[in-house]
């Protein structure tokens, strides 16, 4: 049987210390399994010339049928907002404790890796974010997120004040230290800690999570993936709208921050017996007791 | 052009006083739209014997095209859950401060209904819940919520134990007052006392929510409509489980609460215009600032 | 140098399989030491006639210079408030999992019980509360706690509604599930849950921390040791008031809970570098990360 | 009978448009009751060379009676600040809706004002921090908090991790948005947003508050007066300090800040029949339900 994973790409963690002995393991592994390894060009710099194939990720997301993701979450997050507009597979092994989403421990990759071309995976579609900064009638910046757009205070420590609205209608007028648009994905994240709910990862909704926020009564709200949010920007010092902690766009009084489901999902691979209400107990320690 | 509500069911409710005139004022007037008019039991035995057609809340079910629940949130929870098995559109006029649900105000109603009739209104389908209690094999007892299934503490004030499953996969052990399993409609209610999100009522989505959780990382977590949840109890003196506070079942050790989504949604008819925002603003006070 | 506690209680948890053997461990020691150890009566039922001299809990308040509670932190509560009335210290010996209030480990309890007869102990005051049931104007009902007054809904799940006061002066309505006051003690326990502060043990101030609170903006407050808090029940079915989750009292529309500080603290001793918070800290989980 | 409080200090909102017209109306009424009015150096620059006294804060803490401030709750926080060092007895003027601070209303001050100064007034003693920010062995800043002590994250969104010592003891590590020290007056401001308790402001306590925490079981804490809080910045991007979020310093990684009560309390007076809970009451919308 052909395997269904010909060409896979592979982007790794840039600054951690020692990636160069997991990336050639992956890489010899692949290669063994007969693959067509391309390694993003970042990566590639840390290894000989001779032991892979250079590529852009946009190469990547064109001709691979298959990313992996070495590093941690955080990796992941960013391969997969750059590989956006591709609807390409995505995998990580994680070189440090277990993460939310990098869930191929790295010291049996060969083993897990090696069962998952074999076709023993489940895919997840989880929901990504589009965002456009607009400022009068022009669209100023524009990029996606996997976890959450954050419309947040600047670094003085006061409020801002925004109004809300979805498709249109508006919901409120709030202030606060900011706001979190989070997807299923980052629902475990930042949104988590600042009250929002667990969202499963298969639902297909978004969530307003309020940072710190001054009504008392505010509440996160989950959304439907429908949903076209605005965020208009009303008082405040230095404000900024951050994308998955990863990019920023400073704001002005006044622009708006549109906030819908992206075109294409992350397509998400775990290995066979994934399990993610295991991961939360275990990354939530719900096992424990007082 | 044909009238789509030919007949149209009335429901009310019963511990109001003064109910009597109100209820004549709906009567009359669908009656002079030429609609047939059967009105629940309990609520005919306050009427004349000749104004009115009395009939079950199932003849009510079976041949109405449309049914007008007369009270607040409370009477038209418990129409819904004794009308689930019928795909049949409810609207409610609210006698007191506009509720959640009941949304035509009772000093306008006539018009209200009337443009509704003519065609001017929405239509929403809310997720239901559908629980059944289980010991051993056998299947105790069966019913439907429209706002919540509450697994909790008896009077003494002390926590109960319980697992959570998912569609038979272990979620968590907890030791708490108890726990929600909360619709949409149901999110506005006892869910956000207990800190759960407010989830839009399109959603067909369910969530969890801890009450005085023991465990203090455990969170708020909302799941897709297929999910099956099942609560095992574990420990715990005098347990219950109740469904919409309308009706309960005194549950033993090793009791298994199974919670899935109704095979029928409720049908909610607004009137045009509606807002769910403008309804969240006004009911959490949304507007005011400190 | 004469040691200064020479008479010495034992207080045991009755239902704990296997009691005999720590008990009897706990008298030999003490003996050896030569303090006269009176026995509280139910736990001596369970031991041999000639090995120890019973008591009852007034005996042991009465003529003891320290008691000693075998169990956990229920045993513990329990016997501070039976002792409630006199000024006599407490340390715990816990049976299981080290507790909040009960830090001598069992399988070290010579080697620690030893040190602290020698003088190597810390003391604390700490806030005890004292509730009197009032109906009318008859005082129904009296009794202390050492972690909380919780005035609380019934079985059926429904709310409860009621009227707080703070030295007369009126502070909120409110309809919950129920209301905790509690003490820096109880500030871990149930109030924790709730999403209550956490209070330092030596702070002489008691906290109000609502179950549930239907209005969302009512939040934990935290009041002097002066205050008198008096809650009074304006509706719900089957209120209760329960005193450290030990005893109850079933409560009436417009019976008034009025609660004070105790005259007298609880006076607890922990073996030498018995530090708060490392305990808060491994109860709490708060060294792990996500 | 001489009247108590004969040399006045005057101090408003500078950014204020129309303060003239209130303040020649407060001067008018204190010189009418013959008191000597010291004008605040920056506000008398306002009024004509005639009118008033100009004098520097330093003058008027050291040489008035009282002082009262015209404004809302922020100019009386940047008061009570720049006095914080003289025990001088501060009031507010409020020339919006009333403050949590601010409690004469500004359309009928001279009554007010004028039973105040008859000794119909209550007073009350707040406690206020002193922090000071320690890089190595050097004590870099040095400044007082009425509200709060934020150490927090910069404009970045990244988290910060910090650890916490009270009086040299480790309590805690943690990742979030930052910390709050919170004084009682600050308990209704920031804290309250970020999940804090209410502390009844005669409490001579403070609390530590959270922001966004990543470890979802740290939970706010109340310390006595007599704590000294030491935060240790271990890690993050851009930190920072506020104080009352009016004046700030730029951390950098292993600086100590250090908080403990300041030497003198706020003293604020209040007119005659001044109740806390009726102002949270009417702040907080304790009174709405749902």
């Amino acid at each position: 049987m052909p395997q269904q994973f010909q060409t896979i790409g592979l982007i790794g963690k840039l600054d951690y210390p020692g990636i160069k002995a997991p990336l050639m393991r992956v890489i010899r592994f692949l290669q063994q399994r007969n693959a067509t390894v391309l390694v993003a060009d970042a990566v590639a710099a840390h290894l000989d010339a001779d032991v892979c194939q250079p590529a852009t990720v946009d190469e990547i997301g064109r001709r691979c049928d298959l990313v992996v993701v070495l590093g941690g979450d955080g990796t992941l997050l960013s391969a997969a907002r750059q590989l956006a507009s591709y609807r390409i597979p995505i995998t990580g092994i994680n070189l440090g404790r277990l993460g939310f989403l990098t869930d191929i421990p790295a010291d049996v990759m060969e083993n897990v890796l090696g069962a998952m071309l074999d076709g023993a995976y489940t895919e997840e579609e989880r929901l990504m974010l589009a965002a456009v900064v607009i400022r009068g009638r022009e669209k100023l910046f524009r990029t996606v997120a996997v976890n959450d757009v954050v419309v947040s205070r600047g670094a003085m420590g006061a409020m801002i004040e925004f109004e809300v609205y979805v498709d249109g209608q508006f919901v409120y007028n709030l202030r606060s230290d900011g706001l979190i648009i989070s997807t299923p994905t980052g629902s475990t994240a930042y949104a988590l800690s600042s009250g929002g709910p667990i969202l499963h990862p298969s639902l297909p909704i978004m969530a307003l999570v309020p940072i710190a926020p001054h009504t008392l009564s505010n509440r996160p709200i989950a959304l439907p993936k429908s949903a076209t949010v605005t965020v208009v920007l009303v008082r405040g010092h230095d404000p900024r709208v951050n994308f998955d902690v990863q990019s920023h766009f400073e704001l002005q009084m006044g622009d708006k921050v549109e906030i819908k489901a992206n075109r294409h999902p992350v397509r998400l691979l775990h290995p066979e017996g994934h399990s993610y209400f295991a991961m939360l107990r275990e990354k939530l320690h719900w096992s424990e007791k007082l």
